[in-house]
């Protein structure tokens, strides 16, 4: 029997088929661009036409774009760090912010500590989360210490029980992986079929240069880039490539910085090499001379990689635009700026490489890149939802339920205002951390209302205040980490 | 008012809202691949849902998959032809076989003739379609004579009335230009934002090799491949991203062959070029071997740029999964075998140069890539979706109206049974030539049911007769054709 | 019977072995560097070693350089120009200023006009040089028109009798051949083991732009290098590498200018193609600023390709240093800037495109690259030999008679004062220009005494009278034009 | 007062000025080739020249080619191993071996073993060499243990005293560096003006392939090759090559093998980088085949990097030609097949991973590339000079002393019979390794006579008895080793 329009006039009367239904929106997808409305039942798309029956609710979306809610599959919330430092947000925080910001579906990191258990790690961080969440959730494992029990055992059943993603570092002396072990951990994601992300930057020669500059006397924040500059990545890049090559399987490159990086990107994909690539807000809108203004207050901008200059961000936006980006995340590290815990060394002694590394990013990330992308016509709003909200939920194995708009997909949607001006002031966000880099920026472009699971989390220019709704996602093993057939 | 489920239950029970709603299928588009029932009225799709409301007719999709149908948007058909030639094919036949193998749009070649109108060449074309078309078609033009009046006033007029792409031949003395036409043409897409398409082939490097070849008694058909050598397209691939980066305005090049043409594409999009890329079957499943076969055979399988080899065919599958590619046509060009105005040579000496260029392929295109690409693993079926559909639409212009799956576009579908075992064989195809250049190989997957707007022309095993239903299509300026913003 | 020394201790001592004894300097050759003394006899080195016995004459070189003379394998000097344009240097002044400035031998061209018979171009040349020249001279041909006759007859023939080079132009409508002919005559090249200088330059490109800047009032010295941007030259050379590699035939490519031409060249050396690159002083330390300076003197500056930037420079200078550039030469093309057949207007309307193309440069070639090159240790004293002298002598079938000291090789010898400081002025060379581009620049070494076979052609800051003294040489068939054994 | 010739006649007559006049041969350098007489006093070239005076003794070359000695800079001879293997040549037969096939310098490696001083290691290698050379030799260090003494005393120290060159290991357990070290090491190296040598293959892609190989039961000596493919030797060149551009001093990649390390190489050659490369005649005449030759004799070519293929070899010949390649050297590493410390298991396990690393090929090294690289037109005699003799000279810091034929250089010569054919047999060989993996290959070209300072220690077929007269070299900081000026 079908179920609407119901053939029963009077249930149909009485009963309306949808939930909701989000009416005369220009609804976009990866591929496709059209107007239709959207009817939603049970925190579910059920259909898509033209003059869907009434919904108990209905929202207009005329003038507006309808598109998937973002997907942030890289961002760092309430992570547990060394001692001196702390995250400004914890999973309240940052979903609510990503959910302002447009953004659904996050995936934040549960790390490892060194000696500690991968399993450890996922239940500490399942109860950091719990009843927290605003908008629906994901991890991403971080393995720093691959014990035989942690290859053969621990990772191979997280991979299975929804964790199908880990991160590799090439650098941080708590974090990083030796060649040998990042060449085992490659093995089990591809005898696993999980999605494999690299940090490149290569930590001796930043412990070199880092040496050598305050050997100098170079302690102010600039000199965070001088100690990284983009060979550190090139070489960390090409050297995964290799093991990725060698073990033959997918891997993904994240926060890609400049030219160097994708230089050898592009030469791994002319070889037939599957790599993928992300990068961030940060390698579009900032330089290394954000990193050298007046006293400190550079440290806002540390990053790493950190960022280049105006014809790097050139070459990302090329990269954005031709394919060989896959993704478009955040790498949320929300640290203060005025806080013993954060940045600003306070009565520490000022050395950059004490500063925490990573700006915040979970809100701006995709007003950004629409209005600088999309708005000045660098890239097709169908490759911003690629971008931001597609690729990310299959390169995941979030796919079909997140990502999309289609029939039978979470009713994860975000009704854009394309022509709303904004200047970003941090007071605005909704994020905990004191500032953000992006201040005073003037752009073009904002959500509007912010839907999860057919739920407004954001809307009026007020979040939500249903915290704990968000749900941990089980990741299924994505089709992307196949190795290539050749 | 909405109109489905009708709010009056008399009017919903006693008139179907869809003329056509096909049930169950796995519907796929460029980005996505969900379960839901597609409903159309008066030939458009006008719904994407579960369990749509009863329609005037239903097909059941259960099992398969249902994708938009191919745009092919490289085909010759019925185009005049020099002295001693004749194409095989007319829209009739053209069209019919499209259908049959699941491509429900065409874009065949306007051509001009030296000396004459591009409109006249356009009126021409026109006369030869009208009444005969089995599915809807545009045209691309072909500017063989770029004088000041075509420059000025034909082409951007041509080009604003819906033929927005057009094709300059590097080599072929009737159809070239010379180097400073190029750019003359190129400038015009530029102006007019059009899309150029490029036969890239050094004209003087062939003639040297083929008088050379001949004058050493080398006529077989296999020195066609010998007279092509891999650095002839090489040259004129560079020579013309060149022109392109010249006049700033992205081009395609169409039926690339293998490593050397990809690498100078690669090399254009890593200096932020805007520079597309077609392939075709034939550089899939051909090699240069095959132009070698016993007596005049390979005849069959000369076309310009040739086949190449096995290496070089998975560098073309490599481009089509990694993202070089834009686009996957036919470049059908028929001619018969056993035909005085054909490849054999019959009372006319063997001489390869000869031999005109091409093979058919409209109905094979998608069945060969379906089987050994998705089939095999080394595309997703999204992508092949783009690659044979979405993309060639949005690349000329007729996006959303084509290409896709999705509420307001044509209902130019295919019922594609993915399990079904075929072998190829000429006498099962429906074009009007008399071989094909894949006779024999085996392969899995063919449409089932091909529906253009809404109607079926292939089905149960029969094409429709319903000869002279397709209509021209009118091309808009694409997307794509526009600078790239830097 | 032992020439030297002597066992007939009489005539030992009444008649000296040799005719010139140079003492004490530090001989450097391509490859080494070593104190020894310098016999000669009869204008040829006879003898390398210490403490030689005495000469007729002798010259005490201690705490000088001795260095084979320079070979400067790309100059104009009183070519036939187009109506309007006269060179300003003829064999007498030309090869007065090369001596003066330590080059010993000069190979200008002698160039066909489009009609004319390449032999009447060669004989017209021989009355142009005969009785003129100071030092030795060789001739490379111009080929402009390609005829039969051309190809068959004139060219073989003449690369017999010693003129076994010539240059293809790929610009300039007086003297530019097309791509037909460019193959022909690089088959030629082969055939005849014939070494083809390339002229690369888009022609179409440079018309396009050309006449896009006129039409925008662009006029100025200065858009003579927008007309010619480095895509220009990285397309021809591209076009005529591929060219060469058909016909499989070394090519030089003359007077390259910065990063594009040059990643082509690195690319075919990759590839194992014979690639030989020159260069010259005007893209070492001029850029196309210079072009821009106040009013009209810009002019002074121009020439093809135009200087780039101070990047493009390194690239240069990165060239010379690894072995890329194979030679480095002049290209002086001699004309005044205050005078009517010269660089400045005079009553004609101001146009980039009118100015004649070139800038002089013989005299300042050697002492430029050794004080920036040699003196600011970026390439050693050997590969200063090597590229100034001993490879053009061997691109062109001149070596052993020039290009080294070696025993039997022509005493063509420069005793070079590393030390002295100079500031360039015009009015101390010894052209017939008008102006150098150098005007002003101070550097370090300049040559001390220039020999040509034995004699001394400049010394004591003096120009030797002996006009007419230098003899025409005949080049064989250099190795290096020999296609490559793979 | 002159010396030679006497003016003093009866002096002249009763006592030659030369002790040895080496007449009318080929005399050929790097640069140059020239026929003249060569006179030698005291053990060093004193004079080049036509007709030179009587020597004490006289050598006619008539016929023949007069070279350089080859300066054999990468071979090993006693180095102190491992427990279980043994090097089958210690500095006489080594020397001896050396000189029998045209070779007068050698440079083997006082090896560091870890926890040991580098001056002990050297004071070790004196002592295994002290007596025991014909001919002349210098050390390289190997670096496996840069504690901070090494890096701040030792090894500055011994750079200075004559050990200006050593080499880092990226494998081999026993003596491979970290990445840390090895940019430690290279600092020390652009600090003093060493030159840096590299082994660069990936320690941790060998470690876990072999792994692999071994669990699946692959031990038979050919696994060698599969666990070492060309990505190994790729990845770790462009590592290191990182590190040079970060540490800023030039380096050497030994014994490259292969495309896609010369890949690497030319790369960074087009950055501006100075990276310096060696290839082996292993890389030439071997393939990864040899190792698969029946029963267990394919260890005989085992030797790391592996051979490749033949497509390989021609990239090699490439580099030799083009100049990617700066010296060309054996890598001699001398054990026996038959000998339980050596390559054979005898009562060992088969195992690939156990059998000693390395080739013989002092003797043939310059036989192997005149025939196959002069004879067959490949590559220049000057430029065979240039690869065997000059260059290794000057890039170790032993030129003018070593490597060329000129005034004042050591009389290091090789009378080379160009036309002489021989077919490689062990037996006649003068190593004390019991195989050659030449066996049975025909060749042209062979020395006739090689002297050392003057003397010959080998000729007519014998080498000479005079062991211990071969001296111990203190090498410069080459010219070579200083950073490229940009």
């Amino acid at each position: 029997m079908s179920e609407f329009p119901a053939t029963d006039a009077s249930s149909s009367q009485s009963q309306p088929q949808f939930d909701l239904v989000i009416r005369n929106g220009q609804v976009v997808t990866a591929a496709d661009t059209s107007y239709c409305d959207i009817g939603i039942r049970d925190g579910r798309i059920v259909a898509l036409g033209e003059n869907l029956a009434a919904g108990h609710e209905e929202i207009d979306a005329s003038g507006k774009l309808v598109l998937p809610g973002g997907v942030d599959a890289h961002c760092h919330l309430d992570q547990p760090m060394p001692e001196g430092m702390k995250m400004a947000d914890d999973f309240t925080s940052g979903t609510r912010s990503a959910a302002c910001g447009g953004t659904t579906t996050l995936i934040p990191f549960a790390a490892q500590e060194k000696g500690q258990s991968l399993r450890a790690a996922v239940e500490d961080y399942h109860r950091r989360a719990e009843g927290k969440a605003l908008v629906d959730y994901a991890f991403h494992l971080i393995v720093t210490d691959p014990t035989e029990k942690v290859l053969k055992e621990e990772l191979p059943q997280l991979i299975r029980e929804g964790c199908s993603s880990f991160k590799i570092y090439m650098t941080y002396d708590d974090l990083k992986l030796d060649d040998g072990q990042i060449i085992d951990v490659l093995s089990v994601a591809r005898n696993e079929g999980a999605m494999a992300m690299i940090h490149a930057e290569n930590s001796d020669c930043i412990s070199w240069l880092t040496k050598r500059l305050l050997a100098a006397g170079h302690t102010e924040p600039r000199y965070h880039a001088a100690a990284r500059p983009m060979l550190v990545e090139r070489e960390a890049a090409h050297r995964v490539i290799a093991y990725a090559e060698l073990v033959d399987v997918p891997i993904l490159i994240v926060h890609v910085s400049g030219a160097e990086a994708v230089e050898q990107i592009r030469w791994a994909r002319g070889q037939g090499l599957s790599v993928f690539a992300e990068t961030c807000p940060q390698y579009l809108f900032l330089t290394a001379e954000d990193l050298g203004i007046d006293g400190y207050e550079g440290a806002k901008c540390v990053c790493s990689p950190p960022p280049r200059d105006k014809a790097n961000q050139q070459v990302i936006w090329d990269g954005l635009s031709d394919g060989l980006f896959t993704i478009f995340s955040s790498d949320h590290a929300p640290f203060n700026y005025e806080d013993p815990l954060g940045k600003k060394p306070g009565g520490k002694e000022v050395d950059f490489h004490y500063i925490p590394n990573g700006i915040p990013g979970l809100e701006t990330r995709l007003p950004l890149l629409f209005s600088e992308g999309v708005g000045k016509g660098r890239i097709s709003i169908n490759r911003f939802v690629e971008l931001t909200s597609t690729n990310p939920a299959k390169l995941y194995g979030l796919y079909p339920q997140k990502g999309s708009i289609a029939v039978g997909a979470d009713a994860d949607l975000v009704i854009w205002d394309a022509q709303r001006e904004v200047t970003i002031r941090n007071e605005q966000l909704h994020h905990d951390v004191d500032y953000t880099p992006y201040e005073g920026m003037q752009i073009t472009g904002w959500p509007e209302t912010t839907l999860s699971r057919g739920e407004v989390v954001w809307g009026q220019g007020v979040p939500s205040d249903a915290v704990g709704r968000g749900r941990f996602l089980h990741c299924g093993r994505p089709e992307m980490a196949k190795p290539r057939v050749r």
